[in-house]
C-alpha cells in the first residue's frame, strides 16, 4: 500500500512553530501512516531540537520517492533567523515563507498529497515585503475558490471571507458569490471521507434579521443564495440566527456551519476547540491543514507550547488524503 | 429585614413565557427571599396553570405594601390571547407589552426594586403597532444610557449596541460613544455585589486589526476610548482579538467582556450558557433581568420548556437588589 506524502513546514522561528513541529514529529504518537516531509532549514531544526532536548533525525527526502512511511527532511536553506524572538522580524518572515513556498510548489507539482503549515506571522511577512496576508491568501492567488475551514471534534466551520476588515467583509455578501461558496463547500466536503453532509448557513444580522426588522441581507442576498443552492441538490439550510446556529451544530461531525465573516466563525470555534482545533483550506487539488492557533510570540522559547493542534492537523491531512492514496 | 420587591412579567402567551414563569414561581425552589409580584392577566395565568397541571396561588399585591416575602399578583387585564399559538400575534404582542409597561411604571415609581421579564416576540410587538424593538429598547426610551448585558457562571458579556442591523451597528463605533459606554459599565458594575471588577474590550476586525493590517477602527476609535477610560481609573484593557477574548474571560466572575455588536457577544455567550443565561439591563435606577432565550414558539404548549434561565433571572435580580434592601 502506498501511503500519502504529507509536507510539514517549520513556521516562523520567532514564535512557537519549530517547537510544536518538532514535538509533533519527534514524538511520533498519533501520527497517521504517511511519508511526513519536513520543509525547513536543517541548522534551525538542529538548534531548536537542541534547545528542547529532543532527538530528531530525518532522512533526506527524494521527491521521486513514493510510499515509504517515515519522517524525511526537505532542506530549504533560509537566512539565519533568531529563535524565540518574541516579535515579528523580516528575516524570520522571509524564511517562514520560503518553507511554505517550497512545500506548495511540491504539492502543485503532485509530489505531495498534503501540506501542513507551522504558524507564521502576518506582520513578519509584511516586513519581508510579501504581499500576502497569510497562507490562505497565498493559496488563493493560485486557487481563487479556496475556502478557509476549521475542524474539531465538537464543531466544523467554514468562512465565506477571512482576513478582511469587517466593513469590507460585509460588502462582499452578495447572492452570486455566496452561491459559488456553497458550491465549493459542497464539492470539497463530498471528497472527504466522513466529511460533513449538511451545511447550516449563519445569518448576518441579529436574529438573522428577524423578517427584515433588523437588516435586509438575509432576505435579499443570503436567503436567495441558500435557496438556489438547495435547488441544485446541496443539503443546506438557513440563514439561521447567528447566536444559536453554532449551538445547533455542536457535537455533530456531519454538520458544518457556513459563517459569513472571520470572527462569526472563529469566536465560537476557538471557544470550543482551543487546544486541538485545525485550520483546513478546502477547494485545492491537495490537502492543506494547520493548527488553528497563532504564532504565540508570548510563550516562544519556553518549551511549554502544546503540540496537540499540530498533531491533529497532520492527522486531518491524513484523513483528507485517504481517498488519494 | 425588608426583602426586595421583584416584579415578574408573564411574557407572550403564544410562546413559552407563561409556562416558564409559572414553573419558576410554583416550584419556589432556588428563589431568593423577596416579594415576587407577577404582572399578568389572571385568566391567562389560570388557563396556563391548568394546562400544566400546576397549583398556582398568589395574593393580590398592594403597591404600598413592603417587605413580606411571598408570591403576589398584580392584575393587568389584557385582551384574551391564544395560548401556545406558535406564531406572532398582535393581541398577544399587545398583552405582553401591557404586563411589561405596568411593571416598569411601578419600578419607575419606586414601588418595585427589580423587574424580571418573560420573553416577548418583537414581531408581535410590531404587529401590535408598538414602536420598540424589545424590552431594552423601551427602557432606553426612558434611560438612554441603558446597557444590555448577559450573565452566567462561565461568562459575563455587555453589548455596546444590540438590536441593529450589523452595518448600522458598525457605524456607531466612535470614541466618544465608546467612552460613555465604558463609564456606564463601570458605574453599574460597581453597584453590584460580587460584580465584575475588570473589563476586557473586544476589537472589531479580525485579530483586532493586527496593527492596522485589517481595519483601522482599533487604532482610531476603540484603542483611544479604552485609553481614555483607563486614564479615568476604570480597570479596562483592549481592544483584544475578538476570537480569543471570550476564552480569556471564561470562568472568571470578576471579568466582563465588552462586545461591540450583538452577535459578537451573544454567539459565545449562548454557546457557554444556553440553559441558564440571564439578560440584565444595567444603568437603570432599578434592576432588570430576563432569561436570555427567546419566546421559543416551536416548543410552546408542550410543557417541556426549561424554567432554569427564568429562575436564574429572578436570582440575579435578587443579587442586584441586595444593596438596595
Amino acid at each position: 500500500m502506498t501511503v500519502p506524502r504529507i509536507g510539514v513546514t517549520l513556521g516562523d522561528s520567532g514564535g512557537v512553530g519549530p517547537e510544536i513541529v518538532l514535538k509533533a514529529l519527534a514524538g511520533g504518537r498519533g501520527l497517521p501512516p504517511a511519508s511526513i516531509i519536513l520543509f525547513g532549514d536543517s541548522r534551525m531544526i538542529a538548534g531548536e531540537a537542541n534547545a528542547l532536548g529532543l532527538r530528531f533525525t530525518a532522512d533526506p527526502w527524494r521527491e521521486s520517492q513514493r510510499g515509504k512511511a517515515g519522517i524525511y527532511l526537505s532542506e530549504v536553506v533560509a537566512p539565519a533567523a533568531d529563535r524565540a524572538l518574541h516579535r515579528p522580524d523580516a528575516r524570520n518572515g522571509d524564511a517562514s515563507f520560503r518553507f511554505f513556498e517550497a512545500a506548495v510548489a511540491a504539492a502543485r507539482g503532485r509530489r505531495l498529497d498534503a501540506v501542513v503549515t507551522g504558524p507564521v506571522s502576518k506582520a513578519a511577512w509584511k516586513m519581508a515585503g510579501l504581499p500576502w496576508r497569510g497562507h490562505t491568501d497565498y493559496l488563493e492567488s493560485f486557487y481563487p475558490g479556496a475556502i478557509m475551514s476549521f475542524w474539531s471534534e465538537r464543531l466544523l466551520v467554514a468562512l465565506f471571507s477571512h482576513h478582511l476588515p469587517l466593513k469590507e467583509a460585509l460588502g462582499k455578501i452578495r447572492k452570486a458569490a455566496l452561491l459559488d461558496f456553497f458550491r465549493g463547500l459542497s464539492a470539497a466536503a463530498g471528497r472527504i471521507e466522513g466529511g460533513p453532509r449538511e451545511f447550516l448557513v449563519a445569518g448576518l444580522n441579529p436574529h438573522a434579521g428577524e423578517n427584515g426588522l433588523m437588516g435586509t441581507e438575509e432576505e435579499q442576498e443570503i436567503g436567495p443564495a441558500v435557496e438556489a443552492a438547495r435547488n441544485e441538490g446541496i443539503p443546506i439550510s438557513g440563514p439561521h440566527p447567528p447566536d444559536t446556529v453554532f449551538r445547533r451544530a455542536l457535537g455533530r461531525p456531519d454538520a458544518l456551519v457556513a459563517a459569513l465573516y472571520h470572527d462569526q466563525g472563529l469566536i465560537p470555534f476557538k471557544l470550543e476547540a482551543f487546544e486541538s482545533g485545525v485550520n483546513a483550506t478546502l477547494g485545492l487539488p491537495f490537502a492543506r491543514t494547520s493548527p488553528d492557533h497563532g504564532i504565540a510570540f508570548d510563550i516562544a522559547g519556553q518549551g511549554n507550547a502544546d503540540p496537540r493542534s499540530m498533531v491533529e492537523a497532520i492527522r486531518l491531512a491524513g484523513r483528507f488524503t485517504s481517498n488519494a492514496s
